[in-house]
């Protein structure tokens, strides 16, 4: 059983002319499966570790339930093979209703590997609202966060191989910092950790260690997120979804610039 | 309509106190359908171009089917909605069956979001077996392999946020070269050309300009490809996949270094 986000591995070292064994710290990928009600929903290629807000964040983010309320107790178990904690299994609250084939053929749809996505905006208009948030954050504030998502980091420097998300504050304090071997699940985990702590996310800002892809804005808006900052750079229906559903865009964040592609007001710039 | 992997965008450039309108390349994110029998089977978030190349590697690497003879005609098409080239429609062979209903489940298991993959090695070992090749390659020609994947990108100059996926001969000759939004996507589409072309994989080297996680050494095990290298690191399951197949696995080859996680023995190092 592991739950450590790294495991050393033995490999072989190869530099110039010479070769030699070295132990060298590698990224855990181990699948984990979403059951809801019973019945088996997804598995997810994650690294181990706040399996629970994975799974919180991954139902709210993939429209397996419209709230936090909606779920009624969500546990961790072994699976029937390996005796791994590799299963979580989520009760739905009383009352609550839950299409599993239709949520199925969605999950289905969206699925395929690459990039995961819903088809369209349209789909994502059936689960988000644009949002109406009036935060204004200042770009200082902004372009010192990348320096804090990487301090918080635990695991990265270790591995180079992990991707990290946090949430932060309008001004710029470090709410939850999570890091996974999927991009989109170190979104899940930091959106089901505010879930469960009914941390409000009108006024919040998720910053991304990579690019920001159609998936993390749809993860974004159905979470209510107003400001989404990255690393790296965006897609074109990145901005699209920024654009339909009034999130302020940020990428390229870096040093002392930053390109905004949507919603620049929210940025406070001299 | 675009089949342009990179698309102008206009953009706010905010650099120290100052800010103003710029234009950027971006890169084009935008959902495929892939139906087969006439029946949808998936839809891939991708990078438009080389969908028909896209769409047959996926249907290999995904056990859609077990050879490329198994495929009768591949065509795109426009959709329903917005008459946009983003469907590709696959026939199968006379005679060749197709499970619906069980590739469906198969792929919804190993879907969800993040990486993606098949829930363990024993599914792959359904449709893979272990490389027998007897494939060698000197350091030097792996380590020269990097450069010439990057001279051979159309797009990542321009944007920095394609993926790219090669595929070198023995001696170190690049045979195909794909970029993608999605790291999956890269290799699907070179898998699909070297299907195409009747280019035999047995004592191949595929490239990949990211990392390594289990869903790549599966499409490489998949194509039997012996040979799977890396600019970044690997996951644990992607070194269990490489050393339960046989594969050899590369990471963090730059410069004149190289890590082997698995099968060091078909390199030839002085």
């Amino acid at each position: 059983m592991t739950q450590e986000p790294v495991e050393s591995r033995t490999l072989w070292r190869v530099q110039g002319g010479s070769s030699r064994e070295i132990s060298d710290w590698v990224v855990v990928e181990e699948p984990l499966e979403i059951r809801v009600e019973g019945k088996s929903l997804a598995v997810i290629m994650r690294t181990p570790g706040h399996d629970l807000e994975l799974a919180t964040g991954f139902c709210l983010t993939e429209g397996v339930v419209k709230s936090i309320d909606a779920i009624g107790t969500i546990r961790q178990c072994r699976s029937d093979n390996d005796g791994e904690l590799n299963v979580v299994e989520v009760s739905l609250a009383p009352g609550v209703g839950f299409d599993h084939e239709r949520l199925r053929r969605n999950l289905m749809a969206s699925a395929a590997c690459g990039v995961c996505g819903r088809a369209s905006l349209e789909d994502l208009a059936t689960r988000a609202t644009p949002s109406r948030s009036s935060v204004r954050v200042r770009r200082e504030v902004l372009q010192a966060l990348p320096e804090r998502l990487l301090r918080a980091q635990e695991s990265f420097g270790r591995t180079g191989a992990l991707h990290a998300s946090g949430l932060f504050d309008a001004e710029g304090q470090l709410r939850v910092c999570r890091e996974d071997v999927g991009r989109h699940n170190a979104v899940d985990k930091v959106v089901g950790r505010a879930a469960l702590d009914g941390m409000a996310t009108d006024e919040a800002i998720l910053l991304v260690s990579g690019r920001t892809s159609f998936e993390i804005l749809q993860k974004a808006s159905v979470a209510g997120i107003p400001i989404v900052c990255a690393v790296s750079g965006p897609t074109t229906l990145a901005i699209e979804t920024a654009r339909a559903f009034n999130i302020t865009l940020i990428n390229f964040l870096r040093g002392q610039g930053m390109n905004i592609a949507s919603r620049p007001e929210r940025v406070i710039a001299p």
